[in-house]
């Protein structure tokens, strides 16, 4: 009998509601929950009319709205949207739309200790956690805090119908990338463990069927599912190397995001995977409840998750996003240094940089690795 | 692909630290956290001692110990206890035991809006829910408020080697009954599924190994485990029908808690299995895990809890725990009228009620059950 390995796990509070058309059926239900009199509406121009037929039931009860939301939330957004706040003297934020709108409602939250509702319609995951981030002359700040983390999140399958195949294949991928990395941070818990596994199988089922299908209501419905859970795993544990080397990546290079959480992980993985064979057994079960049909073998996880990103429409490899052969070396120094200080489940060196960075460049499917035997 | 049906979840704050020797090495760092200047402990006396040990390296920030702990909190215990905080000046309550340890300190933080540490001793589960109750004049009150849910829950399996064979067995299908409640209450949802059947399968594959070897720590572990996610799920969503069953002859008739648990389980299961095939193929699995190797069958899943009971020492039927067949009709009556108004998994009428009843109380294996096809 194995006993249950010494762990530590803070949960987090909030109220999450799942269904085809809550988003219709039980926004003002849930704002009024909340005691909401004054709604500060919150939505980039690009989903203004959605938001805006959401929102209609609050009647005399919306207060505001603030469109001028921006990718990674510069400061003077923020404060826009504080001033915007208070001179309605708004008592609940809602915000409809993905990341950068979330993130912008947060930033009105740190400030103005508001509470926010949340109805997501991307696979960013912002939504489930306390970090926001706001930035100023091309410095990116980030924090956590309980009062950014929403009160109410409504998760409503029918407004990702709408969301293109070329978003919904990478953003599912970078949340599969969450829930991976959830199962071997030094945070990692039995209760991570279990929500990120069923996370995985969850898109690896769903999202090669919603990228296909992009009106399939299940398949989106399993995928947001899937995006939900790889919200709270990262909001409860975090990430690791690969969310370290994408994070590098994208503010050195500016990389689009998703894109290359979609093209490094199966490379991290493949690092990893002979140190951690429990994990990889778990995983490659995950996987096995994917499209395919076919198990992912405990050797081929990383190569089952490139597998999948290729069936994604993800990019094969960073240079198809605009890495250069030549950035490699300065990006390999960078990578090396940043993923010092940290704890991995392999060590870190600068061959191990070298190797990731250079199969994740080239796009390559990679190679088998052996395992030892799982614990 | 089959889509996640709707569903809605309230997850609790709390932070967890799960480890032998926990309760030794962490419990002043945890404490610590919480800015903890002046403690009050809280321990029955058989388990002062105990109680000490761990406290001691408090030094002089334990500023009093009250041990006037009672089942089921008498009201005067708890105004008693308050006025032992308040002349303390404490800051923290640190509750050291079992469910009615844990709920001493909960009657003091519902009144004093005090932060509580909780080391359990048993496997109440009662530490993970913001569930208070207490007693006057034989009439128990009780209450939802996050005001008592515990800031910090130390589970340490060391602490629970001495627990008796006579309090493992019941104590732990106590805890599997709030699992396998879960599966079926309106509030079930997905998160709480997956805690429910994972704690089912650590409660069958640990605690009879706990039962016959009680100093196994690893069963120990597993079992507490167990228990951890068995609190969890009924904080969450509650219980259903079985715990109503329970409540009604424990008031009535005074029988001992948690073998009425392990009593009526099986017999309300019978009840259910034929309209849950899906809940029912979810319990077999968990019950899978057990230690009989064995898989259940879905349409004997309430024999296989049946079995476990027994293989846990808990007794086979109520009438082995005080009940007469004389008490039969009046308490089919409570049941029958108690029973109404909750929504339950299938109709739950007099005969409903009557064969529950009379199972329980002989304590016969229940008869397997046909059950349509899983959807």
């Amino acid at each position: 009998m194995s006993a249950v390995d010494d762990f530590n796990y803070d949960a987090l509070p909030g109220r999450v509601v799942f269904g085809t058309g809550s988003a219709r059926s039980l926004l003002l239900t849930e704002l009024e929950r909340l005691g909401a009199q004054r709604v500060l509406l919150i939505a980039a121009e690009s989903e203004l009319a959605l938001a805006q037929e959401l929102a209609a039931p609050l009647g005399a009860r919306l207060a505001a709205t603030f469109t001028g939301v921006r990718p990674h939330v510069p400061v003077a957004v923020a404060e826009q949207a504080c001033a915007i706040a208070l001179k309605a003297r708004a008592d609940v934020l809602l915000s409809v739309g993905g990341g950068s709108t979330t993130g912008t409602a947060k930033a009105i939250a740190l400030e103005l200790e508001l509470p926010i509702v949340a109805v997501p319609t991307t696979y960013a995951g912002s939504e489930m956690t306390p970090v926001w981030g706001m930035t100023q002359a091309q410095r990116k700040s980030t924090g956590r805090s309980l009062a950014v983390l929403p009160k109410v999140v409504i998760y409503d399958p029918q407004l990702t119908l709408t969301l293109p195949a070329g978003v919904t294949g990478p953003s599912a991928m970078n949340a599969i990338a969450h829930c991976v990395e959830a199962l071997y941070v030094p945070g990692a818990n039995p209760i991570t463990t279990l929500l990120a596994q069923r996370g995985i199988a969850a898109l690896a089922q769903g999202a090669p069927q919603a990228f296909e299908h992009p009106d399939d209501i299940d398949a989106r419905s399993l995928t947001l599912f899937g995006a939900y859970l790889a919200g709270s795993c990262f909001a409860a544990v975090g990430g690791g190397l690969h969310h370290k080397i994408c994070h590098i990546l994208g503010g050195a290079l500016d990389l689009p995001h998703a894109e290359t959480h979609a093209v490094v992980l199966p490379h991290v993985i493949a690092h990893f995977a002979p140190a951690i064979p429990a994990v990889m057994a778990c995983l490659g079960a995950a996987l096995r409840d994917g499209p395919s049909g076919e198990p992912a073998a405990d050797d081929d996880v990383a190569g089952a998750l490139h597998d999948l990103g290729r069936r994604l429409g993800t990019p094969a490899g960073l240079r198809a996003i605009g890495m250069t052969d030549e950035q490699l070396e300065a990006m390999i120094e960078l990578v090396h240094a940043g993923a010092a200080g940290a704890e991995h489940p392999a060590r870190v060196d600068e061959p191990a940089v070298r190797a990731i960075l250079t199969g994740a460049l080239a796009g390559d499917r990679p190679l088998r690795s052996p395992v030892a035997e799982a614990a």
